[in-house]
């Protein structure tokens, strides 16, 4: 399986300290040594990283910690593969655009027999993984459905999640760079934070961080991850078979009309 | 205008030296300090990076010479922007998936009127330069030709080609992964390599390589710049209205009924 990072904001958050946490996931505190990525939505557009090596061995890890993107949407991953070498192009995130927009995707999980998910080839996947064949089958879910409201979205992959997750375990994020959909099918869990915002801990690397000095009184953000990535104690789990979405820093009650695309 | 990096190899071969050199350019040896992106298609599959500071501040530009990526194909870009503003968004190499490839774009140019070529839809610019607009229009051709051979795509990028450098300056690279193409309307000069390789020295860093400690003896591969990198006396300028294809890491015959895909 896989480790998952997740965060969206309603301004740009410095992403370094979460990712330093993270990362020692990727072969310290966590077997995911197969590759990793990560997918940043800035204010300036949306750019990405992959790399083969585990994330604490990877010069490459280390240098977006210290770099610090500020990002409104963030999607991480460390891959422990199991279908799909280890290959960049099985390394996650994948993306696609759809009408004038990237959407990201990363996935926790392994689901059997993921070729019965048929393909209309307006999303293809270039590598191997079940994840990105998932993934353009979501594409091509979201593309015929037409929606473009954030409840629309939601409850269509609330759906589909329920189909994949009887195929087997199928925790995901994806975004299109306005919102942060994530579903559920065994573990995920998520915080937000706003001010005061205080001193918290990494979980994963002991760090300690004023979160005070680096963010603005009105800063709100969400962060989502496999498991809790620090030491503050309102970090929620997630219900299997549970959809949820994150706009602005929080999440979005999709069950209001207003729950729609800014 | 910009600044243009190609590689093509026959097998994966080590981009630090060259890449090491040409950053140089953005911020040094040219004015070229708006952003820079790389994209390499290595064995294993294909990635890129971007980044909106200047190649010779950037930490990352500084990894990726260090790195030292073994690549079949690199295509490097250095901005100075004029359409679109300095942003992730506006960064080359553009992507976009057709058919299953990823294609890569960079484009040294400005068009005037770019707006006038209508774009079908598929293919739809993330950002706001006139290079993403007409990399998308060539893939809209592309697509609409239904070219799969290298004689077809480098005749159909020579065509545009002519349409375009009527519009203003277009020098470009685009590849599928399999073979680099280029179209020069002003300037563009390329290399080939192969046994005995020797020492060469970069213009931009002066930084001298033994090339023969890098290289396998059956290694051949081509290098493309807007201006030559290196001291070596047999780079050649292309001649303005010139469509390339490099394939296996030399230039390809397109007027050979061999010239088809691998």
């Amino acid at each position: 399986m896989c480790e998952l990072l997740g965060m969206n904001a309603n301004k740009p958050v410095e992403t370094g300290f979460s990712w330093r946490g993270f990362k020692h996931r990727g072969g310290v505190n966590g077997p995911h040594r197969d590759g990793f990525g990560v997918g940043f939505y800035r204010r300036d557009g949306y750019h990405d990283f992959h790399d083969v090596r585990a994330s604490v061995e990877s010069p490459l890890a280390d240098l977006l910690g210290q770099d610090n993107i500020p990002a409104l949407i963030m999607l991480g991953h460390l891959r422990q593969a199991n279908e799909g070498s280890v290959e960049i192009r099985n390394t996650y995130p994948f993306t696609q655009a759809m009408k004038g927009r990237r959407w990201c995707y990363t996935m926790q999980g392994q689901l059997e027999e993921f070729e019965v998910l048929e393909l209309s080839g307006r999303f293809t996947p270039l590598g191997t993984t079940d994840g990105e064949h998932v993934f353009c089958w979501l594409m091509d879910q979201l593309w015929q459905a037409e929606c473009d409201d954030v409840s629309g979205v939601c409850e269509l992959l609330r759906q589909c999640g329920d189909r994949l997750s009887r195929m087997g375990v199928f925790n995901m994020m994806l975004s299109d760079g306005r919102t942060l959909y994530t579903y559920c099918s065994k573990k995920m869990c998520w915080l937000t934070r706003r001010a005061p915002f205080g001193t918290v801990t990494s979980l994963d690397s002991g760090e300690h961080i004023d979160l005070e000095a680096h963010c603005d009184s009105d800063t709100v953000y969400t962060l989502l991850a496999t498991t809790p990535l620090t030491s503050e104690s309102d970090w929620q789990d997630m219900h299997p078979g549970e959809a949820m979405a994150f706009c602005n820093g929080e999440r979005c009650d999709v069950s209001s009309p207003e729950a729609v695309l800014a």
